[in-house]
């Protein structure tokens, strides 16, 4: 059952174990020999098909979410801190990650983790454009093609194929890790990649 | 931060992850030094306060759900059907368990489990009263007593208010642990519960 094609990594920038998990993925997949695939979606997109919604906003379950974000950041070691606004509209991070990605996958993962620890680990706002396009040309991206890029009805198109192909695959919370067609829902499904990654599943 | 009075242990009887956890709390607790006291409520209550549906009712997520629950019991090495008719309303067990426990509360604990394994370890509806009256009473407990116990206003009453009061706590699922005042949601949150009592917090 084992193999060595990459694991997806499905997530919302908005979303904080979204970003805890985004901090371990990649080391965790390494030590089995394997690559990981980060594939941005709106998670507002699939809310639509599940009838959820942030979990900050639910009763009860929002003041408990706050307290556990924190909570699993300080035990996993990970910078962290509920953001103002949140959460944000992130569809300028994920066009600019696919865009990117077509041209330089580890530009485009450097981007993600950027745009990740700007927002979970300094409380910066990523939501617009520019805030995207600053951090990108931080990295070496030109930003006017990045600007431009992020008007394009191809680059649009894109996210949005790329969500509903997540939904097809039935993904519908964020972060989803797919490990040979295995779906684990959950920063705090990660001990179980790990052990798949190890067994081949059980 | 530590002490040693008991840790609280809120479920429903109709929850899959309540019945993986009530497999593991009492053995983990005591490698601490704790006892716990469980705590029965009904989900459907506080699913209108929440605004949240049985799992496996929701779109995408219900398909997930059936196989992490069955996933991360054989990981557990929990013996796991998920039965049918499921869920089941629980009010027969849940009062049954408080007023068993203010007479006797290990045996209200061992029906409590028992409960869990009839209905998740070999599919058998516990939802009626009689159900759980003969479960009771292969544990030594008189039939008849706990039928009309069943019946009594103030037995009906006493869930209630235990479902209120985890409410009041902010309680919003099963299972939820709390410990010295810290909850922890999620069969998944039981090695955050095993770290919180060895360290006393983080």
């Amino acid at each position: 059952m084992t193999g060595n094609s990459p694991i997806d990594f499905y997530f919302d920038f908005s979303s904080p174990y979204g970003y805890l998990a985004s901090e371990r993925i990649d080391g965790l997949a390494g030590k089995h020999g394997r690559a990981v695939t980060w594939r941005p979606i709106l998670l507002g997109v699939i809310f639509r098909v599940t009838g959820q919604s942030p979990l900050t906003e639910q009763p009860l379950r929002g003041d408990y979410a706050r307290r556990d974000f924190a909570r699993s950041a300080r035990l996993y070691g990970v910078r962290f801190v509920l953001p103002d606004p949140f959460p944000i509209y992130t569809l300028a991070a994920a066009r600019a990650y696919y865009w990117l990605g077509e041209r330089d996958p580890a530009q485009a993962k450097a981007l993600a983790q950027g745009v990740f620890r700007a927002y979970f680990g300094e409380g910066r706002n990523m939501s617009s454009a520019q805030a995207v396009i600053d951090l990108a040309q931080s990295l070496g991206v030109d930003g006017g093609e990045l600007a431009a890029a992020l008007q394009d009805p191809a680059v649009k198109e894109r996210l949005k194929a790329e969500t509903q192909a997540a939904i097809d695959h039935g993904i519908f919370g964020s972060p989803t890790i797919v490990v040979d067609g295995e779906p684990f829902w959950g920063a705090d499904r990660l001990d179980h990649v790990d052990r798949w990654l190890e067994t081949g599943g059980w």
